[in-house]
């Protein structure tokens, strides 16, 4: 603690409803990350936060402070770098697709990813469907590759904002989680410390996202682009509907396929949106107009330059690139069963956060860090919702080793599917943009 | 804690203001008391409480809770019990005088007393002014000296409400102190642990005390009142003026030597009324008509029968009873000093604070617990205010051994002593009552 500033002194300011200056703020995260604050001063200034709120520019410092708890990315040599971030969600392979799209239009992303946890999956083990693909580079192997390639991906540092990982911990049995000031600065403090000068952000909204309302999803957006302002950043977010899951595919080979597939140009419709637009977001931030934007990010999947820097990306990480044009040797579990319509009409809804679980079930997900997954198991939406049924007729596909976790996966999916008789109104997949 | 309840959980529930139930509050505080449940996890729990507050049952649920925590006393057995409880104050000697009256008007005292701390000063210290007297009985000769004598005096337990000196050390660091159903709750839930059926309560209102103003006085009071009668106790509480102490004596043998004078009759206005109306207040509560009671509370000073019980109680518990006739004998620091009034005027104000932290100063109080004090040393009111004094004149005398902390104790007493040129306008001493 610093010495000039007193603990309970600045947690009756926050009880109080009043703001901190940085330097207080240095004094409770700072001295709690070193051990010298204990936890249970920090988790009643958590609820006086929680409880209280905190302004704009409080917010923006708590991020800083966090985010220079301790390593901190030096990109400022690399050229126009970018960043992405996802605030989570069930068959999410646009890290895949977007990283080398933004390499191909020039851009660099030298980036930290993470690995799934729970129903959530993780870009790292994703690529590890590629035999041989490392996440673990130094920092220099990591900085010439992101010059070279203009695409370098490596494992989050367990020293990166530490104060995050720390002040989670408690908020996590403390009932102060969802709160917004508290998520926002955790999500940013890590991307000011992986040190891109350009963010964009995809903010999920719905059944299977942290944000369930799209209110919700705009107020988190707006804090992230405001702190990243305040902390001399570009940060741009897109709003997407997070209700289903995105593309066919969930499960990390059968993800890695179906982004090769979207790569080369021939992938679902809302994956390959949804990647053109966060592609036009940080062409835009760099000050690009959206329609050539818009133009230049599409033709980089249909001339095979988006493919060329992920096969480069692939080799340079030590993975088999010879997969990258025969996706089909990826390793993908042999077992096939399948979830039938229990009547006729139309698919309702394939609930994102059953999928995620049932991925879960079948070992392709871990529920404690460091647990080995399965990259072969998934699951495949053979119909998406607004598609017409027939009662029997297959809607989703399972891809098992074995059997295992197959029945628990089944009951999961067949309770969150539903079939109703007239198609379910249209919803777009983009809910809004905040810049 | 209790398997079916998830600390998280109930943190959420109070986050969210909503309303406890008692199992609920026993799975946090006894939960907590036992070790199962982290301080962390109460901390967040406790600043919930402080910013969304309690209902009167959650409060005294809450109370029951910390009550039962730990050892109870059984008083049934003995003829109308009362307790009395002061919010704490500076040079306040009204228990040695009302314990023995009310022990005179037919009421049971059986209660357990605590030591002073920092500027205020505790009823067991003063009572071993008395050389041999011991508040260490044990149970058994405890319950058999008050149904003997209508009065026994003994240290408060440390197994007595064990939940509230957790909760209370918690609280302390954490910005959680002056909220009141946890105030409330804390001073309560020793008084239904002590056992008796009926509780006066001395709430005081000002500069010198916990409650700065009359309104949060009587929330005070009526937090404490309404708890009781939920407990199927009676409780009456009375609010006093602690602008400037009570009597003209602070000290722990100079006090004794004004309760004395008390006893016989002969006491200061303000604190005689005082002891009439906590009198008053405990007969009431036993269905007494309140003139008949004054008359008969103000009878046990004139006729020496408080004296009496007075006596009777210093020899039982192994004190020299010859003191108490011979008040002359008690030991005080030999050491004079005065402070003079700085012009002419009315005294306007001699702040209780300044007061009890210049007894500190000479010794006579404890900065921590377990600490020797002097019981010698005090000061003297020469003039209260509302009375003229000419510039010069002597208004506060200190009684010191060989001048220590005499410089100290001058400063603050000067600080905390003002004369104005118009008289100051009178205020009553007990400014409501609540029951």
């Amino acid at each position: 603690m610093t010495a000039a500033l007193n603990v309970p002194d600045l947690i009756r300011k926050k009880r109080d409803g009043e703001v901190h200056t940085r330097a207080e703020l240095e004094a409770l995260v700072l001295g709690y990350t070193r051990g010298e604050v204990p936890d249970y001063q920090i988790s009643a200034w958590l609820m006086a936060v929680y409880l209280r709120g905190m302004t704009p520019q409080e917010t923006a410092d708590l991020t800083r402070v966090m985010a220079e708890s301790g390593e901190q990315l030096d990109l400022a040599g690399l050229p126009r770098t970018v960043d992405k971030h996802s605030t989570g969600g069930v068959g999410d392979k646009t890290s895949l697709i977007l990283t080398p799209m933004l390499a191909a239009l020039g851009l660099t992303v030298a980036k930290m990813s993470g690995r799934g946890l729970a129903h959530t999956g993780g870009t790292i083990d994703k690529l590890e469907s590629f035999p041989g693909w490392t996440p673990e580079l130094s920092e220099e192997q990591f900085l010439a590759q992101a010059r070279e390639i203009g695409l370098a991906l490596v494992g989050q540092s367990r020293d990166l904002a530490p104060a995050d990982g720390k002040l989670y911990a408690l908020r996590d049995v403390t009932a102060t989680v969802d709160c917004l000031p508290l998520i926002a600065s955790s999500i940013m403090s890590k991307k000011l410390a992986s040190g891109a000068h350009t963010v964009v952000l995809d903010v999920k909204v719905g059944a299977g996202a942290f944000m369930r309302t799209l209110d919700d999803g705009r107020a988190l957006a707006r804090a992230m682009v405001d702190i990243g302002t305040r902390a001399s950043r570009l940060v741009r977010a897109v709003l997407t509907d997070m209700d289903t899951p995105l593309g066919h595919m969930a499960g990390n080979s059968l993800e890695v396929q179906e982004a090769l597939a979207t790569l080369r140009g021939e992938g679902p419709a809302d994956l390959t949106e949804l990647c053109v637009a966060l592609a036009v977001e940080a062409l835009a931030a760099y000050g690009e107009d959206e329609g050539q934007a818009e133009a230049r990010a599409r033709a980089t999947l249909r001339d095979g330059s988006a493919l060329a820097k992920f096969r480069a990306f692939v080799a340079a990480q030590g993975g088999d690139a010879t997969l990258v044009d025969h996706p089909e040797r990826l390793d993908v579990a042999p077992g096939r069963a399948e979830v039938t319509a229990p009547s006729s009409g139309f698919v309702e809804r394939v609930d994102a956060l059953a999928v995620g679980r049932a991925v879960l079930a079948l070992g392709g997900g871990r529920e404690r860090k460091g647990e080995p997954i399965d990259h072969g198991v998934g699951v495949e939406l053979l119909k998406k919702p607004g598609e017409a049924v027939q009662a029997g007729q297959a809607v989703l596909r399972l891809y098992h080793r074995g059997g295992r976790g197959l029945g628990a996966a089944r009951s999961l999916l067949e309770a969150g599917l539903s079939v109703s008789e007239t198609p379910p109104s249209p919803e777009p997949l983009i809910l809004d943009r905040v810049n």
